[in-house]
């Protein structure tokens, strides 16, 4: 049976290609200027926002997963997702209204008690970064509409999903201080201080002025340019760019960063 | 039915109580002196070494069942369990070879092809770190051998267990710069180079002598005491403890440290 399968298909019969019991949801931040926003979508047959999410054939990888079901709901790919939780309270589905009705209305079809998609599920998280200016989600079948939130506005959200927005949020802010990050967030030349806001953003505080260049210059992830932004009279910032080789040695092997 | 099913029940039936498809593991480190190693467990119907895992009931937590499980493979109780990673590639259980007729015969029963156990399941990590001196695991049915093995001897494990030893390590790697530890690991009253080679242990790399007491000590994690330890002539380094305050502060909140 092929993973693309029919909705109404993939409601009554989906956990012969899927695995039962287990989803994957996907925090998705985009970062632009001095904001970070969520990714958020609305499933149709629901009322409220949730994260894109999905369900895992029994041929891929946890990462695998979460890549295709990402582009299904909102055709962003080749996005780099990292694990950061798994989510398992019992009745961790049951904080939304999970509108059975409307869903048997809408596809014209009767659910059973024990239906699949009614069972108690573990949901693994993965999240990523983006530069929100850039890029534009679609939709598919079981969602009607998105939007990027600010991520100080994000309201009462279906399901666990504001515990895992949360928990995302926690695993950015730490993973920023030993992997580097900013290579597709930043123009591909930049002053200190950009890169600086965008750490700023993140972490929701201010940084040392010094010190915080003084690190990442020693790390050897950025390397400073011959030449110079014009932004006003007597104010021209050197322009400073990302040194790739270093950069992925980073994100390979660690850092260890402290402002 | 109840959680504590007698094996054959469990076997056959299992999934009635217990989640099919998702199971749990557990990678206990021990810390002794200058050494690091990992609790490993042989069970009877497998030629080889893993980690204690387990199933998760319908009605408990991750984490709880991380804790259960724990308790009915080993008898160590009230561990400071993290989870740090999901393990679901198609595939994961099948490097063991899984004695499937060892299993009935010892137990008198048949297997079917399509039995819960033998199906694809995603396994969630936890982590936890004790004085491997100050405990001593027990057996349970399933298990019928443990032991206490270098971090830097470990075998060739059943499953995917070896890729979680390595991932667990990585995340308390990671974790140690910010959550503090050592306050069951270390004596009440401590010196700083107990407290250091407590650090470069587990790191797996030397440390700056200057910058990594001074670091803890300006958190407030740590704190002189009035009192020193004769170790020789001319050598009575001041002794140390945790405050217990700041420590569970830093562990609620987060640190970052840098050495």
């Amino acid at each position: 049976m092929k993973a693309d399968m029919e909705p109404k298909e993939f409601i009554l019969h989906g956990y012969k290609c899927y695995l039962p019991h287990v989803s994957i949801d996907c925090a998705i931040f985009g970062y632009h200027g001095q904001q970070l926003k969520m990714l958020l979508i609305r499933p149709f047959f629901v009322d409220g926002w949730c994260l894109p999410g999905g369900y895992i054939t029994r041929t891929e990888t946890l990462t695998e997963a979460a890549g295709r079901i990402l582009e299904q709901r909102t055709g962003l790919k080749d996005l780099f997702l990292q694990q950061f939780y798994s989510f398992g309270d019992p009745g961790r589905a049951k904080t939304a209204s999970f509108d059975k009705k409307k869903l048997e209305d809408f596809f014209g079809l009767k659910l059973k008690e024990d239906n699949w998609l009614l069972d108690h599920t573990i949901s693994v998280g993965y999240y990523a970064i983006v530069d929100f200016s850039a890029v534009s989600p679609q939709k598919d079948p079981f969602y009607d509409d998105w939007q990027w939130c600010d991520i100080a506005k994000i309201p009462q959200l279906l399901f666990d999903h504001n515990e895992m927005v949360k928990a995302a949020l926690k695993m950015l802010q730490l993973q920023i201080y030993h992997q580097p990050i900013g290579y597709n967030l930043l123009p591909k030349k930049f002053t200190l201080p950009e890169i600086q806001v965008l750490y700023e953003t993140i972490l929701g505080k201010q940084l040392d002025r010094r010190n915080f260049p003084k690190r990442l210059l020693s790390l050897g992830i950025i390397k400073r340019l011959d030449e110079q932004r014009s932004i006003g009279p007597h104010r021209s910032p050197y322009l400073y760019k990302f040194d790739k080789r270093k950069y992925e040695d980073a994100l390979e092997q660690g850092v260890v960063l402290a402002f």
